[in-house]
């Protein structure tokens, strides 16, 4: 089968490569019906984190092809749907909401590699999530969504305790900011202030469900949220950028007692503990578990409430992965989505 | 009066200033009963923080000797216990419980410093809470400690979450630390580790209520800590250390998706985002909203439910103050009261 390896920084391949198979009896295999490239994908392109022959992609949906013995929830045929971290869904941590953190984590990214025709899933019960039939075309990208960067948005929004009544500020306007817009918006927020400055990218934000747009960065940024917010700060904050800049306007934007849901961080980042712990807000970050959202946004997404897959703005074969790289890379796309 | 003043680092001296007089309405004057030396004052007497000829103590109870025409919760006569951060205790981060970030927040150190004989306490409604009636002198004690250091480490306990069938972990064993085992007994915490080298101090934590003690620190102390919970980890860590080594000590003793309370972090400390990230924690940290548990704490002293006044372990006359920082600051003492 073909699948996509990064031989190194901006070195990205498509390459011939041994199909899966079934190793442990829990392990399921899967045909992948589209994969796509993920913002953090960029960070090993660009350098950033180490990448020395990695197998590429941790999104992805598709047909069971084949399942191991011990796999109950789901059989061939089936449509799938996974998370982008293995989880079992059974120990005390993933029943506590936390399978990106399970006693059986894995990274799909590196060790199985989903930019890909076929990959094994291990844990797949406590992985995949089967659709309630095989889905319409259209909904393709918006469950692929579903996979990572819906799922990442919304735990964001969820770990800011979005909600109503509240005021939410989403720093990071890339494919996972939208999403928590998008999130933001369902759990029922009144108020979403997306940051961002980019008019392709803010139309797509009011288009997801935000009411104010402010295009501030670092201290003027945070100045714009409190002076639309009583000069309080807001209820909830999501973090969808991953820098030192980012991370310190998202806490500056946070009120006193208000909480900051962040998911992605640089390898290099420092943050200032005594700001952090002037600021006197809750926390909650890491690689989402997006295996506990993907029952409920799979069936948001097949009862067409929400549509997050208008965040792939660019679709390419997968035979073309280094073009879209190179596309995210220089903010062409803002998410690329590769058919098989 | 007579109030303690630290010129610089080290160098802590009782002098005569002005009595403090009502200036604004919402003002309370009060005859201070005792006051205390906190860990928190040994950051400038170590010249860790900035200091120069700062007004010090933060810690009170007393007799109301005046108020504004503006009070109307306390009056002449009445003994208080009041917040280390003044607060209105009325307005929309208050009323979220926050008061530690009140929209008049202002710290009680260097501006007031209630080491002295009288203090002049702004927004005494919203700062001062009057106990059921004049104390019995075996009480003051505890009392004293609900300003600070119990209402701090209970909210540190509640920030973690402790509560019913949790495993809390507790880094440090300071006055704030043994305060907040106590806090995470009465929450009913299932088992408490208390991380503690000190034989002493081990000994008042099992007092307060710690059903483990692990002497290990760094990562030996998180191993130590994972055994005793299954390879999980503790769902409620407490940080009262404050330094990098013991922050992160705490963020890998919590166990994904687990909750960490911190409640001093120093200035120079940076955490590697990365590291926080990757752990999948909720973390709730800043200066005690102290306020918002005043008045359950003092009920709890009152009824002699708990007793906090153990951590005091030397007490002295304020004309001693000097000897008292030293006694902390060579750890000849946990926590001194100061009488007047």
């Amino acid at each position: 089968m073909r699948g996509v390896v990064m031989y190194g920084p901006g070195d990205v391949r498509v390459e011939e490569r041994e199909d899966p198979r079934i190793i442990e009896p829990t392990d399921a295999i899967v045909r992948l019906t589209a994969t796509c490239i993920c913002g953090s994908d960029l960070w090993p392109y660009r350098g950033v984190e180490p990448v020395d022959h990695t197998l590429m992609g941790h999104e992805y949906l598709g047909v069971v092809e084949e399942v191991g013995s011990e796999v109950s929830t789901v059989k061939a045929g089936d449509f799938v749907v996974g998370s982008f971290v293995i989880s079992d869904n059974t120990c005390e941590i993933c029943r506590a909401g936390f399978q990106s953190k399970c006693v059986h984590a894995e990274f799909v990214h590196g060790g199985i590699g989903t930019q890909a025709e076929l990959a094994r899933i291990p844990h797949a019960d406590g992985t995949l999530v089967a659709t309630p039939g095989q889905p319409d075309e259209d909904l393709i990208p918006s469950l692929l969504a579903a996979s990572d960067v819906l799922g990442t948005g919304w735990f964001a929004a969820d770990a800011a305790q979005a909600g109503p009544g509240k005021t939410v500020a989403v720093v990071g306007d890339g494919a996972v900011g939208l999403m928590a817009i998008l999130a933001a918006k369902q759990l029922g927020a009144e108020r979403i202030i997306a940051m961002s400055r980019h008019p392709e990218r803010q139309k797509l934000a009011r288009y997801y469900g935000a009411t104010d747009i402010v295009e501030e960065r670092g201290e003027a940024g945070v100045a714009k949220v409190k002076e639309l917010t009583g000069g309080l700060g807001a209820h909830s904050v999501v973090e969808a950028v991953g820098t030192r800049e980012s991370f310190m306007q998202a806490v500056g934007a946070t009120r006193g007692g208000g909480h900051l849901g962040y998911v992605g961080v640089n390898y290099d980042v420092q943050i200032p503990g005594i700001e952090l712990f002037f600021a006197g807000i809750h926390t909650l970050g890491g690689p989402a578990p997006v295996r506990r959202y993907l029952p409920e946004l799979i069936q948001l997404i097949w009862d067409r409430t929400i549509d997050p897959g208008k965040v792939f703005d660019l679709t390419l074969p997968l035979s073309e992965a280094a073009a879209g790289y190179a596309a995210m890379d220089e903010r062409r796309a803002t998410k690329v989505l590769l058919t098989l």
